[in-house]
């Protein structure tokens, strides 16, 4: 199944983009009539047929529209040090958008050696990556910050930090942390994954003062990137295998 | 930390292979009298002196053994199709040997693309993943078979499938099936993945028979590769986060 994205819905019809609209009309060379199914990025699917098959902005109209489409039932962000091989954080951001990812935060910690992130970039993995596991909804990628700063600054109503050193509190499992947690239809959950070189004691005290719960992701030795998808696919395995 | 590996270990001393022995010798510019580590890929981590820094036929007298390094409390078995684009399960096997994996069997199923599979790259990359992610034991490369073949012929305690489609059996999650078996010591445990096309309705009715106890994978939608890793960290975290 071909999916577009639009990034525009309005008055009944889908806007493609120049790049969508070039994939769709002169790539894939839809016509005038053809039936095709674009995403809003926002969680729909729209099974359109094609208007205006202009291969710079093409446009649609819409026929049936499918909320929620691809979704799974929590509200995940992953806060995760960038990797010194920037590789590696974009393949975990890819497989994590096609088990359930909503929101992409890079964060700079204490011990990080990358402290530069470029996000355009990662926005159009996602979208690619969303689009080819058929999902409506493409995550957001948040602007770079510190650890310190995500910390502070996080709301979300389940707060983990997967630390590899046991501090004061003992760390839970992801699942355990997650049923721990008051349960609430769609959770918001948060996962912290620091750098190559693991947090600082510091950050890791200020996140439980704030609330966050320090967790391990097993008996194994992962590296960042492995981390942040066990860590996606832990709390996928506990919130979306319903 | 770099970890040579040893094809042979015979009185207290390792031998280490020709590209193994180049890497240490002409790479690393390792001198005798160096300490260096050295798995064995059967489960035992060596501390070793480099004895003679032959950079074709390295050998190095070993100090200390600790067997079991970076061991998972399982056996896993992944029997999976392997996907068109070879690279997507190179990478699934690189990510589960870091997770924990014990052996990967490839599989031809009835709606298989890729009809023929060559273990040996695979190997290669297995045993750089194991070197990389800190563990003595390398996963075995089991040769291709199909999945009729692998279905009748597995002596695995628990033995799961997991298949897209309801059958007359409903499917468990993963750490259901497995709460389900018997609980034994490092229990052995296959799962069964399916190609692009999935298996065939006839597969998995052979398999049900043979007593593989069908399995979901959550709402999302998982390529065959991601499928095969989700699987292996399902396992890891119901049984390896200990």
């Amino acid at each position: 199944m071909i999916v577009f994205y639009a990034d525009r819905v309005r008055d009944g019809l889908c806007y493609l983009p120049a790049d969508e609209s070039a994939h769709c009309v002169r790539v894939l060379r839809h016509q005038e009539g053809d039936e095709i199914s674009v995403i809003d990025g926002e969680g729909t699917l729209y099974t359109c047929v094609l208007e205006d098959a202009d291969a710079k902005a093409a446009t649609a109209r819409i026929v049936r529209e499918e909320p929620d489409w691809g979704a799974h039932p929590y509200v995940l962000t992953l806060a995760v040090c960038p990797t010194k091989n920037i590789d590696r954080y974009e393949w975990m951001a890819e497989k994590a958008t096609e088990v359930g990812l909503d929101c992409l935060q890079p964060v700079i910690g204490d011990h990080s050696e990358r402290r530069v992130f470029k996000p355009e970039r990662m926005q159009r993995i996602l979208l690619s990556a969303s689009k080819q596991s058929l999902k409506g909804a493409i995550p957001k990628v948040a602007d770079a910050m510190s650890v310190r700063e995500f910390i502070t600054g996080c709301t979300a109503q389940v707060r983990l930090i997967a630390c590899c050193f046991e501090g004061e509190t003992p760390r839970l499992s992801v699942a355990q942390a997650i049923a721990a947690a008051l349960p609430v239809a769609k959770p918001e959950i948060a996962v912290l994954i620091g750098p190559e070189g693991d947090f600082s004691r510091e950050e890791v005290e200020l996140a439980v003062k704030a609330g966050f719960v320090p967790v391990h992701l097993g008996v194994s030795r992962l590296r960042t990137e492995t981390a942040g998808l066990v860590a996606a696919v832990a709390v996928y395995l506990t919130l979306g295998t319903v």
